[in-house]
């Protein structure tokens, strides 16, 4: 079932708002079978909302609404829908008694100006709404099917949830909609595309997506089928498929964290991991200890900003004067010292130039050394990242998350954790 | 100025992405004094995006397109508009040049699947994209003006501030929206809402929004006017009395960040400042060290997450035994350990239950300790906040900048940086 979705508001145009219920009704929408093929949003206008009903009917049988229900809005929307399928207004005492009951339980009496949240176009089904006071509509006729939800989100969620979605389904939504993400990190967008070309182009029915963001590419498969089951066969096949080619650039599914991946991998092989931050100051181990039960393998480390601090934990002060704070030399005894110092069984150092000032030709503005130190020693590797201060300090730190996932990974890594002596 | 909206991605209608693309746009345009009177979603799909764009057209002579320029086969917003307007696509010899020395500065080599990227409509404007590839792209002729922005938030925000709005401004628009923001930290909305009831009575016709968050409460005063200076006197003047009644709880306006706000005190006063994190991990740091410059006064740092590293930091173990890891003694020992070891003029401390797990009758979940050491000793406070463990993170991280805020404006903080003997 395809359907389109008007969603009304002033707020929505000027920005003010975040549409969130449209994310929330594509996805609800989605799992039972129904399919959004383009989303309007229009001003609290009466001409504006007519004229985008008006035509979404003319495209599609089936329009959902939301918002221009309430008491404040003057019931924008019912008048309009009620307009162009020709129906008059009816008053229902049944709402009216209910709306009474919500006042006066709130100590209230209600007013004749609410009087038109009673009035309902002729004909139209009543959706209680028990999270809130307007309730949601849906008008059948010549030129199609409206449905009218209010903008309030929990209130519109409530109804959608129990008043729309089961209705829907039991017309027996002939195909759903199925996805399933397969998340990479460490490898930009075109090679990405690159690589697994190949997959790509047998992938038909089902389609793919590439979602670039500061943690990495997120690739989405989505299916269409009328039956959930072979769809999620289908779409497992070849997440399995892409993942195996990514190797361990793929890291887990839709709401995988590769802090979280990390930790399973640390607790799994009884390793510990502590952290030495320069340009990411922090937020290295903040994504770590976001985690919950983080505590298990992460010890903490230092925020070494300040090169005294580099000292204070152990980079040999020749070190910094003559490569300087951003250099192999640099991480390489962060991590050394920071292992060492915390007697965990690995550890990461970063250090790089975040920007926006402070580059140069041989150091530019996103230039980021990193350290990892295990019982084997240490290595340590270079990456130029693009974007904002935050960009690279977010890819950096998910630059050192994988890093660790690597190393945790090593056969190496099973080993007993260092004495203070070890490094 | 009127102009449409067309938002790309069958992302966006699936519901997987939330659109918040449009809410930037839509205040972004507004303080250029254009007016978004429709938006339209539609799929990676040619034929929808083709029929969207010609329907604007037909309604506005201005249009505005998000998403679908990147490098893979799920773009083709560029394909769209070229046979809109039946323009040739040219391939441009500066912006491959460009795009392969960016992919150079990387470390790697650029592939011909990039090619797409430089071939540009015939007689498009090329708007320079300093946040990623793509670049977006102003088509004029008939049937109006389309300006093409990349989808990813980042480069489409950067391209909508440096480069659509200063040309549109230039255009000249009527009536503005011009709006100001009173940000407010440490109080909750209900004690806020009675604290300004007044001023808040007397605003007409500016209007009054309450903005909870984790950071605080932001106040946004917004006026419509037809003489933008007017309606910036009134705002001004409302947010200065609205910051004037709320004394140290206001810190800013619109984009301000509490930690830059911190840091430009400490900057004018030549305070420096360390701190000893637990529950949120990194948090702080990350917060401290995202402000450009952050580096002249923060120093840096501990995570000491495990009770080991709070040991090696020097709480003694007596108070970790008999108070426990989330308790005064902890705290005030980690402050004072901080700014002993660490040399800063300030240094705080925090340790909380973050949850989900880990809380008790005595130690709810959401609980924190903090602490504040300066030249004059130590002093602590005991919050409990609500929500989930990101919440009482971002709770925490917010309560430790305002903490070190307030000593930094104390006289006492004025004072020679601390020797080791001090702590």
């Amino acid at each position: 079932m395809d359907l389109e979705l008007v969603t009304i508001g002033t707020e929505l145009l000027l920005g003010f708002t975040v549409d969130t219920n449209s994310a929330f009704l594509g996805q609800a929408l989605a799992a039972a079978g129904a399919r959004i093929t383009r989303r309007t949003s229009v001003p609290d206008d009466a001409e504006a909302v007519g004229t985008a009903l008006r035509e979404a009917l003319a495209r599609s049988r089936f329009v959902i609404t939301t918002g221009g229900l309430g008491p404040t809005r003057d019931d924008l929307t019912k008048h309009a829908v009620a307009g162009l399928f020709g129906l008059p207004l009816d008053f229902h005492q049944d709402i009216w008694d209910d709306l009474a009951a919500r006042w006066s339980r709130m100590g209230r009496k209600i007013g004749e100006r609410n009087r038109g949240q009673a009035e309902v176009p002729r004909g139209a089904l009543v959706l209680s709404n028990r999270w809130g006071t307007a309730p949601g509509l849906w008008i059948s006729g010549e030129p199609g099917e409206v449905i009218l939800l209010p903008g309030v989100p929990t209130e519109m969620r409530g109804l959608v949830t129990h008043e729309v979605v089961p209705r829907l389904a039991a017309r027996g939504g002939t195909r759903v909609i199925r996805s399933l993400t397969v998340r990479t990190t460490g490898i930009p967008e075109s090679t990405l595309a690159d690589r697994v070309s190949d997959i790509e182009e047998a992938l038909a029915p089902l389609t793919l997506a590439y979602l670039p963001g500061l943690e990495g590419v997120d690739l989405r498969l989505t299916a269409w089928d009328s039956d959930p089951r072979a769809a999620d066969v289908a779409l497992q096949a070849a997440a399995d498929r892409l993942a195996k080619r990514l190797g361990d650039h793929a890291y887990g599914g839709e709401d995988a964290d590769l802090a979280a991946v990390l930790l399973d991998v640390c607790k799994a092989r009884e390793l510990t991991i502590s952290v030495a931050e320069s340009c990411t100051g922090g937020l290295v181990g903040a994504r770590i200890t976001a985690v919950p039960g983080s505590s298990a393998v992460f010890a903490g480390g230092m925020i070494c900003y300040d090169d005294a601090l580099k000292r204070e934990l152990g980079v040999p002060g020749r070190i910094l004067e003559e490569q300087g704070a951003v250099s192999e030399g640099t991480v390489r005894a962060m991590a050394l010292a920071a292992r060492a110092r915390y007697g965990t069984s690995l550890a990461a150092a970063v250090s790089g130039i975040a920007g926006p000032d402070g580059g140069s030709e041989a150091k530019p503005v996103g230039m980021v050394w990193f350290a990892f130190a295990d019982r084997q020693g240490v290595d340590s590797e270079r990456y130029i990242f693009p974007g904002s201060r935050g960009d690279i300090r977010a890819r950096a730190a998910q630059h050192v998350l994988l890093g660790l996932l690597r190393r945790a990974r090593e056969p190496s890594a099973l080993s007993p954790q260092p004495s203070v002596a070890d490094g």
